[in-house]
């Protein structure tokens, strides 16, 4: 027995330096992907080859972090909390596959790398990203056999589908197609990006808890506060740094979106008012952080980390 | 209280002649559906029209059936089966979309009308296709509150997403991607469609089971080899059809499969040969329905249906 006993909902980790904690959560999810993913030996061989290589080895794992750190305010259990973790960014993982396609960005480079369809041809592609999407949903049922209890996990499905569909990220991706060429002012945009990555953001965080014990109100509401917050940062930071980061630091192409003449952040409010907005909201998950107690120090150190990161 | 009380397991309806209850059933799948998608109202518009478009008013609706004919076997409550019923269908609907693709099979023509990339453009068409997919799983989850228990909608979630993933459809797609230009064996052909048809066919038998009581061992295995006999039967019969058939019955471009030189039934084995296939596999179908006993009348009669249909 410790001498000082943790609080309840702040683990022995929680003393970890954030870093540590980070790339040892993005570790165990990794390898919870490696197992979650068919072999390349498995019939049909180049389907499964291609999965794996738009998947692993790549990518800041954001996600799988939210998920863990939001575990941490419900006591839930590390096993169940790397099958969400897996199915978030499986979700993430195909949604850039499909958008990386001639038909949608046509975009030849992501984390360093030749896209899916420039590795493996359009057709495959296709089917990389609806397969993915379908192992995303067969590993987060798996979260109820790894401690988290079958009406939460039901629930989570629910939720994940949500964030990933017609009126989440589907509809983001749909909006963001009819908006190529338009100026959208400030909340036309921010109803996109809630949409197009906040919705799977949130979804993290609140599959997250889910697998854990249940939050109360006041508590919920305050992650989902949190949640839109660092949901809408994430995405200003992505338009500040097409503007301000260089290719090789971003693993993509560079001024990809204001080239493309797609409405950022930066485009319609400039870049000064864009790194105001982004500490603003900042402030904003810091409070909401503040408002869920010491278990949610991991989620405040992933809200700077969004804020403040270079790629 | 009725006079004669109907045997456990063998409710009122399954005395409608066949065609009246499949009438029924497409009706109240297609109200199931038609409350599940987004109406065209909804932002973003343009993508929900487009959902819309490509899953109402058309289609067989042979997965439905199966749901609910399975469900019968085991007491399910009809309102969770829509649930699974809308679900398998969703899938279904979804990789005809992606299906007809350019990059895909690059078809125009679709149950009579446009395919959704002639109608909305490839962008859209792709995006539908995924949000159709997380929709599918979102219907599923909705079983538990409609009277399925939780832990079997959770394995219901497991079943749906390895049928449509990887190793299931989505597989067989890849499979025949592979295939196209190439002579395949009989086994090599019924390997592909297994996946690529049967999977989902076997997966919507599954979910109407799961919908209701705990099928007991022999008669889930009755149930397999029932799914199993069906779900190659379905594809035999396809591709005899496109050979026989004409496209305005078919709703489809009829010759389409032997002109663009994939392997079917009917160039591996032959047309007479293909029709003794079909009859075997609807052989061991009626076995197996026997083996589930009265309950199983309507899967009997689909089998019947499936064999036996003209387009």
């Amino acid at each position: 027995m410790p001498t000082f006993a943790h609080a309840p909902g702040e683990p022995a980790r929680a003393r970890e330096p954030f870093g540590q904690w980070a790339s040892g959560i993005a570790d165990r999810v990794e390898r919870a992907l490696e197992r979650g993913l068919p072999d390349a030996l498995t019939v049909p061989q180049r389907l499964h080859e291609a999965m794996r290589y738009a998947v692993l080895g790549g990518g800041k794992r954001v996600r799988p972090l939210l998920v863990h750190a939001a575990g941490e305010l419900t006591g839930a259990p590390p096993s169940a909390l790397d099958h969400a973790a897996c199915a978030v960014e499986l979700i993430h993982a195909y949604s850039l596959v499909h958008d990386d396609m001639p038909c949608m960005d046509d975009d030849a480079l992501r984390r360093g790398k030749p896209t899916v369809h420039v590795a493996y041809g359009e057709a495959l592609a296709m089917l990389v990203g609806d397969a993915l999407q379908a192992l995303a949903f067969e590993a987060l049922a798996r979260a109820a056999s790894e401690g988290a209890s079958a009406p939460a996990t039901v629930e989570m499905v629910g939720e994940l589908a949500r964030a990933a569909g017609s009126t989440g990220m589907a509809g983001g991706q749909a909006i963001d197609l009819a908006a190529v060429g338009r100026m959208l002012d400030r909340e036309a945009l921010e109803d996109m990006h809630r949409r197009k990555t906040g919705a799977m953001l949130r979804a993290s965080a609140r599959l997250g808890a889910l697998c854990g014990a249940p939050l109360d109100a006041v508590r919920a509401d305050a992650l989902e506060r949190y949640s839109n917050a660092i949901g809408l940062a994430f995405q200003v930071v992505d338009d500040i740094l097409d503007v301000e980061g260089d290719s090789a630091t971003l693993g993509k192409t560079a001024g990809k979106d204001a080239g493309s003449n797609k409405p950022t952040y930066v485009s319609a409010l400039g870049l000064e008012a864009s790194h105001e907005l982004a500490q603003q909201l900042a402030r904003e998950a810091r409070e909401a952080q503040r408002a869920l107690g010491p278990a949610a120090q991991r989620l405040g150190e992933i809200a700077e980390l969004i804020v403040n990161r270079k790629s």
